[in-house]
């Protein structure tokens, strides 16, 4: 169950409330967030909803029977709308396109890739200052100075920046340079980082692990959301499963199995999620058109000098014809 | 290699290329077809296409790398387009669309299905007569002479037939009530099913393994054709993977990967790809985004009542909702 | 339910116990095997046991809640043993060993490996001569002459053959010259083959499909003993994951979990369950100390020399040094 | 190439040697680990070994073709020993057992365990105090008080602790406490926590990731080894795969695999790898006649009672009679 506490509430009313959900065989957790304050109680016992709705201190009370709770539709059924300010929304019913490079490389290429969302009105930009790279030899990322570059560049032009967190002492230095943080498929159950993200004001979007299932992915945006922060999405970004013609087999069904679940943004990425750079188009638009409220994926100036996954990474004019394309599916789905 | 032979061809001739086909190393492989006369040679050496490109008998050659080399579009740049008579076409550009129970039950199931169709523009009419099931003590199907009395209520209704066939035995039986022969997912690799459709005059639609790869399912297909049929359509419908909160994981990547190696026309199944009603319209959207030259799914008078599969199935109202949105679809990509 | 009918029971009889069988809401179907007369009933109501348990011309009736019946072992609690005649056993305690090539070659190579087996004291021969391959253009075996040219070598040496049926025609074909019918991992849910197997008296092994459940495997035996044939035995060889480094992944789990399921015979195929020649023989002996009947591997005079599966494949020397090993292992399993 | 450094080395040897391997193309990585210092050189390049290995300052030089260099025994052929004092090793050609239960919960477990442990000659316990759980929800472990607890009682009685660790600021707080870091399957790619384990002088115990390769497990112990921490052991602990009979799938394969790929001692986690009690027995025979070096797995004094994982954990009696076995699987190893 979650019960939704009032502002005003007072300490022997709270009191009250937690010894009641107690009698009811359910263990209450303490949850406060940016947006309210409530209690989760944990349990599987039948008890009569009124009983506690009427208690003084309680705004609203939904029985919840997933695992999850607040990522849950079955409590909140408005769809979850992220603001980055400046008029960039993600989940309102537009669909936002975030693009840019695997790795940040270099003032130069912030720039191109600036200019390049500029011309062809996307808002946001992904990049990564720290790589998780499987072997210890690799490119690891700029890290935080490739990052303060990258903000500074990208706050003049007005765009937002999406950008992966690795582990928890990152999240404070990166918290002022990033509008989304992003943590990725080998984190999605690094619990203590998902803690961590739960106590900061900003936006997290969480990628889908590995191999993770759909509900594994809701439980770690439970972490977050039950650590203090609503501003929460949610990134299908490919399975890995036995088929090699694919670097990974993208979940389209999870694209509206997660929108009939959560009330959280949904965002795909096709570049991850298949891997190979001509058949990006075609997945980004599969996804736009099963539902998808944003599509994240790779471009770069030159795809073949980027400095990683240069094979999934689309050009520029590949990338202006995509996001024509999306427009068009976009408009489609409204016009139904 | 592929080489095409002439018509006209003299044994002599024949003789002379295949003691050149053997001199370079390669095996000769005879093929006839409805189409063509042809020798696929199979071998890995070097060799000069000019050496036989130009001898007396020979219409084209060509070299083909992949390891199946009749569907290769290495080999046939122009996609193929079956042609089941008064108009209806698969592979031409249009989106086919197939449309039918999983099992065929009687008249009045069959008669309110070919209402449902002709209401809404749909050419094709799917329906198991013959049911792979897991347990033999389930319902295996009305058989052939179920096939026959939908035959003759669909022949006057001017739709087709698309119907499984399990065993070669069931061929001969079928040929002349059914307008296209489907593989099911349980016998892709079938090997002797395959060999003996090849000797058919008759549409063979193969659907993907289990966890079949993509390139098993070409092998397969090259099978029909290297049998003698050309007329063949390849079907995407989920692949087997450890993601529970769906039947299979339909291979979205596979619908574009397909299109770019072969020139057969490639078909989606979401039905059994995601297995769950209410997704099935998002995943046939994507599906048909992502490049599908045709759509089968599942709808049933009362999906609910329905002998097999039904929590899969689409009532006649959603089947008609998806048909509208799979056209503006169509007309969305040739819109671009 | 099973019901064991009696072999004096009278038609009267029989029809009482149908239609008690019907009242109870459970659908009866009829089986005949090489061993008995039975009524299985499908249905999952409540019933009373006693109900019928007196009636005349029952034996014998239990209750099996699983999906398979005759398989379970909460049918059947002593342990399946299959008699291949001259002392030759299958699940009676003992470690059947299985080996030879992967494709039966010609007759230098059949002599070679019977002499390697009666060297090792191995009683029965494996060998292709029907080989499903995913390239219609690969080797597809001796066929019917290879099987009876190895017939007569193995017979006068006292061997046993457990070969591969691909398809219903070749049942009669084959069926004086094998000991046992191998169903294929391509082959275990083509049903119309094992109903037919159902029908023959001879033993079948039937081997988990290639990213077949085991569920599914002990459903495909049901297919086989409900028509009529109760000498089965079952092998795990492999299923297919993600991970590349091994051909298929040898599922150990599903050795006691088949054994606990089912009072079939378990037998092991770690040349396919690992596919590579060195890791064979620790597979085997895992397989083996885990509780399998039998092992089933490939062997080769010159394994670089051979058809098909060479790089799985041991020579005599390590096949000798591996019979040696699971000898010891069997022995340990006994001592404990 | 891995370059061993004397220890007696000077600076300008050191650049000498650098700057031959910049130009023979490759990029040169400083480690110093407890037992050595070395120069790792990344890249692809041809180049002959006897140009570095003459030079001054150098002990020896490997060429190693494999992404992970020295985890690779084409590095190091003798296998990795772990000393744990005491005379506890692991690596050393017997049978190490590690055994304790999921999660450590309270004075009176530990002391039944210890017990248990000593009777049947044990020397090191597992017990997880720090537990990642898919809900934020679920009992996440004693923290540090419970391994302080456990540290004190374990000590006293001779014997060795195994315990997971889940974040980097854990290290400090746990490392003289515990004689194995374990890294668990959700944080196999965790790099920062990786890093910092290569800075401590303890061993690491690194579990293959829940989809994880070999060769990904195999790059993430070059992460530690390549921070400085030699002291490395990996363990297969069950991947995820579509089957649903047990709770993963048990990787016998890895075992020979792995212990062919590098040498480094091969744990392996029959517990988790089928997931059942009654199976976990026969899963631990099969892995320790396959190779491995120890076994790890949970036991419990009353499973039906234990805070987590109450399913898969022996009781005393199970875990007694199990040891007898693998004693036993371990003499017949030496017997061959």
């Amino acid at each position: 169950m979650i019960i939704q506490l009032s502002e005003q509430i007072t300490a022997t009313q709270r009191e009250t409330i937690i010894s009641c959900v107690l009698k009811l065989g359910y263990k209450p957790n303490d949850v406060t967030t940016q947006k309210g304050r409530y209690i989760v109680g944990i349990g599987k016992k039948e008890f009569d909803i009124r009983m506690l709705g009427s208690m003084p201190g309680i705004v609203d009370i939904h029985r919840v029977s997933d695992d999850y709770k607040f990522v849950s539709n079955k409590w909140k059924v408005n769809r979850t709308v992220i603001d980055l300010g400046d008029g960039v929304l993600i989940g309102d019913g537009s669909l936002a396109i975030m693009a840019g490079p695997c790795s940040i490389e270099n003032e130069k290429q912030i720039e191109d890739t600036i200019n390049h969302l500029k011309e062809n009105g996307v808002g946001i930009m992904r990049g990564g200052v720290f790589k998780p790279r499987s072997s210890p030899y690799a490119f690891r990322g700029l890290g935080i100075d490739g990052l303060k570059l990258w903000y500074s560049l990208a706050r003049k032009a007005g765009i937002k920046i999406v950008s992966e967190v690795m582990q928890v002492s990152q999240i404070e230095e990166m918290v002022d340079y990033v509008d989304i943080f992003q943590v990725g498929a080998r984190n999605t159950q690094n619990f203590n980082l998902l803690d961590e993200l739960g106590k900061v004001d900003k936006p997290v979007m969480i990628k889908r692990g590995i191999s993770g299932t759909i509900d594994e992915l809701l439980s770690s945006a439970e972490y977050v959301f039950s650590a203090g922060n609503e501003k929460l999405m949610l990134c299908e970004r490919g399975i890995r499963t036995y088929e090699r013609a694919s670097r990974n087999t993208f979940d389209i069904n999870a694209i509206p199995i997660l929108k009939e679940k959560t009330h959280l943004p949904i965002i795909a990425d096709p570049s991850h999620g298949v891997g190979i750079r001509e058949y990006v188009e075609p997945v980004a638009l599969a996804a736009a058109v099963a539902g998808a409220d944003g599509i994240i994926y790779e471009t770069h100036q030159k795809p073949e000098e980027a400095f990683s996954d240069g094979q999934q990474t689309l050009d520029f004019a590949e990338s202006a014809r995509m996001i024509q394309k999306l427009n068009k599916v976009r408009q489609l789905l409204t016009s139904y």
